[in-house]
């Protein structure tokens, strides 16, 4: 299993740490040699839009094409890791205006993903553009909108971007509305 | 606003670290004075169930008296931290076995709530029971079987399960199913 973040020396006093299955536990946990202090480690999460825009009847998705690793160049949704101090719905809003610069009005929840491999959840809310028009930030070669047709898909950066785009476009078919998906990636 | 946990030395190398806004960033981080290292702290997740006992119509909750802090002696919905390695629904099929003993058939996804003062998004799955007999673990002193009118509403630990057993009963008066519920916690 990958670990996102591996403790050698402890946070709070600099010491060494030894990973130890603590008193009262069941796993392994960074515990500090010199003041005893436990260091947890624990998935992260991930929060994004998936904004659409309708016109005559053929929704068109925004994705974005990455100016950053990993996965520079390819195409994904606006998300990006949760901050301490944000709510998800706060935090997705967020970074579709960083990412996009897309004016949205935020819908329901829509994806929730585990990432077991990468230690993340993906959560991604429905959101209805408000404007085609775009303002990406540095994160972000270009930002543009996508017919089904017209989506790149051996371009996705992420398993759980590709994922939740072929919910889009089944659920729009079927027109029976747009129930909360939750999936687990491999 | 509260931060779980506050870098004073580097995890990769034991030097002092100090916070600061990274180039390309715009929020302070824990960067280590001598290998640069930049550590981030980001919320993380409580998972759970809301494990409901059906019988004569009238549905009966499981809580869960706490033996552990905080909260100790207080009643809650089994629930914990999830764990590297476990996908959402995995840990709270855990967390119901380690703190209930109880036997489950987990259903849908039925209350997100961001508790972001704490740093942390608590995800509750409903459950049905497959026998009214508990084995507690160590960190419950007591598990039991409420209906509503027997609900210690009072003596509930946590904010994010008064709601969720708030929003169950509401739905159950109501007929209509049990819809995601998404709620922000002051």
């Amino acid at each position: 299993m990958w670990l996102p973040r591996r403790f050698k020396f402890c946070p709070g006093c600099g010491a060494e740490v030894r990973y130890q299955v603590p008193a009262d536990d069941n796993r392994e946990r960074a515990v500090c040699g010199s003041c005893a202090g436990i260091h947890y480690e624990n998935p992260i999460n991930v929060v994004g839009t998936l904004p659409v825009w309708e016109q005559d009847g053929a929704p068109q998705l925004l994705l974005c094409r990455r100016a950053i690793e990993p996965r520079h160049g390819l195409w994904t949704l606006p998300a990006g890791f949760l901050e301490l101090g944000e709510t998800t719905l706060q935090g997705a809003l967020r970074e579709t205006d960083e990412e996009a610069g897309a004016q949205i009005e935020i819908g329901p929840l829509y994806g929730l993903l585990n990432v077991v491999k990468a230690g993340q959840i993906h959560l991604f809310y429905r959101a209805r553009l408000l404007s085609s028009v775009f303002n990406p930030g540095p994160e972000t070669l270009e930002a543009r909108l996508f017919a089904e047709h017209e989506v790149p898909w051996d371009e996705i950066a992420f398993q759980t971007v590709r994922i939740t785009l072929r919910h889009f476009f089944a659920d729009h078919h079927a027109g029976q509305g747009f129930p909360l998906h939750c999936s687990d990636v491999a």
